[in-house]
């Protein structure tokens, strides 16, 4: 039987550790948090997706040596933050050989590693983990619907196809169908740069604009990512792909998205630092911004839309008048990436 | 100044004439029904655009000749189903060189012609506009949203970037952000196939489906219009503009979509036929699906989401069985166009 360990019991690691136990798999789950651990694993409920139970067959543990130890794969669902001193942690139990699937999105601001780079780079520090193969698992994935048992598509990325091609094997049934990908960085920079999008896409609803202005910013928003990709190396189709297209338009038309509500708020008159305090909860795209704008200057590619949303974000610039400037920049074919 | 004529008053027509005349160019409108033009002339009212006045400016006509003669571009905007009888009326009118901008989008049925391509045809009969300039505009556009304002971004295509760069001078203000392209058939094939995959996106919210869903079926609906599209020369990156992903979001998310409301009824268990006099209206989606059938047959394309469809509409197959057949179809990268 495929045993898989799931690191993180947040909603998306509990999500994907019900289906997973669901298919028959034998799943253990460990969090940080002792708290967590014990709650869950008495409860089975998990207080941010009431409509899902938690099989009695998932086991939790407390030991991140136990998680790691003997498992086919290891799921990375920390939050981004988490990444490197999880993986620090868990290197010394990891076997070498292991597959790890990484669903935590993000850049990391000083290395400007996407996440599955920031996992290989501690699992290199001590030499011992040459063939470590690691997989990005990304695509539009709401954990809610998924525990709900929701038709869902996924792609599993890897350099390596078939390690990909083994994920998917071991992900897929007939409400989760996964696609392979072997362009992990456009993959991940997709991942880490569309709640930047998802945020202006906020805003432009806040100011009362329509569904033409959120079309127009996803569509243009997603452009503007490709062009970036490019420029490092990334294939164009992965930005249209599950995780590049599919995933934003999950995240910019959802009213459950953070970075859409704290944009809603700001588009209506609230200051950033305001919205954030009322939304409560991190938002991801304004702690990408940095990442984004280190990107853009480094593969010199013009990249109005973050450019936007940081002048309203970190420049105090009026929303209204950013949406203006945008629309009359000077006119250009959609077709510049063909040419560069 | 700029003289343009309007042939047709419904309402993306009268959205794009109202703009135009607001931006001080000289404009008439000209519709195939005389109570149209008696009636919206005297009111200044449509009544499928309640927020909408109509500008003293706008200039009425039941002539085809008059609207046809001595302006600098002529938008046909009239139904898809008229596009070649009016064609045919106007042409003994029509000047040799005419810049004409078509806003409908489809494929005729039995020639697989897409609009552009129809009055070229009816054009080219008398040997008498071996230059007429036909140019495709087409993208995320609500007529309410334009007719109030809200930005907007859509696409002038023609094969001549000169004149595709003509007609962005032309219709690009800071509410409208115009950009060019010189694909013009990619352009229409997005716009004539994108009712098939938003009806289907309706079909999967009748039953109950999620946003997961919906992204899935955005982003692979598109995916394999798009390997049509490349099969029969287009570019790739069309599909990925304005006009191919960015129109379909809008049409695909929105509830005022017809194609998205009827495949919500028949998702919630109407028969085709009930949902469609339900919606009393043209279900551009349905009529879509025998051309779309034909051209996948012709260029020997994979296209399951629009043979989901087909089988759901025309074929009485269960949709939620259908969904099942689609998720548990054998596994595959999602870089398959790479290799074609």
């Amino acid at each position: 039987m495929v045993k898989i360990g799931v690191l993180g019991a947040g909603t998306w690691g509990m999500a994907l550790a019900r289906m997973l136990s669901n298919m028959g798999y034998d799943v253990m789950v460990w969090s940080a948090l002792p708290k967590e651990v014990e709650e869950y694993s008495r409860t089975r409920r998990h207080p941010n997706l009431p409509g899902m139970i938690i099989p009695d067959s998932i086991v939790f543990t407390k030991d991140i040596e136990e998680v790691c130890t003997g498992k086919d794969i290891l799921l990375f669902a920390v939050p981004s933050v988490f990444v490197r001193s999880t993986a620090r942690t868990a290197a010394p139990y990891i076997p070498d050989g292991q597959v790890i699937v990484d669903v935590a999105k993000g850049i990391e601001p000083d290395t400007l590693f996407t996440l599955t780079q920031v996992i290989g780079d501690e699992l290199g520090k001590d030499g011992k983990h040459p063939s470590v193969r690691l997989v990005a698992l990304s695509g539009p994935t709401h954990a809610e619907e998924v525990s709900l048992d929701l038709p869902t598509t996924i792609v599993a990325s890897c350099t390596d196809m078939k390690t990909a091609e083994y994920v998917q094997k071991v992900f897929m049934n007939d409400v989760m169908r996964v696609y392979t990908n072997d362009d992990v960085l456009g993959i991940e920079l997709c991942g880490a740069l569309k709640n930047i999008i998802a945020l202006a896409s906020g805003i432009a609803l806040g100011l009362g604009y329509g569904d033409n202005t959120k079309a127009a910013l996803i569509t243009r928003g997603m452009h503007e990512i490709t062009m970036l990709g490019l420029k490092m190396g990334c294939k164009a189709e992965t930005f249209y792909g599950l995780a590049g297209i599919g995933d934003l338009i999950v995240t910019a038309t959802s009213e459950h998205s953070r970075n859409n509500r704290c944009g809603h708020l700001i588009g209506q008159g609230m200051t950033p630092d305001q919205a954030v305090k009322k939304v409560g909860m991190v938002v991801e795209g304004i702690n990408a911004i940095p990442a984004a704008l280190e990107l853009e200057k480094k593969y010199g590619v013009e990249m109005p839309l973050v450019d936007a949303v940081d002048a309203v974000i970190n420049h105090g610039a009026d929303p209204k008048e950013t949406v203006r400037n945008l629309m009359t920049r000077p006119p250009k074919s959609e077709q510049d990436y063909i040419r560069s």
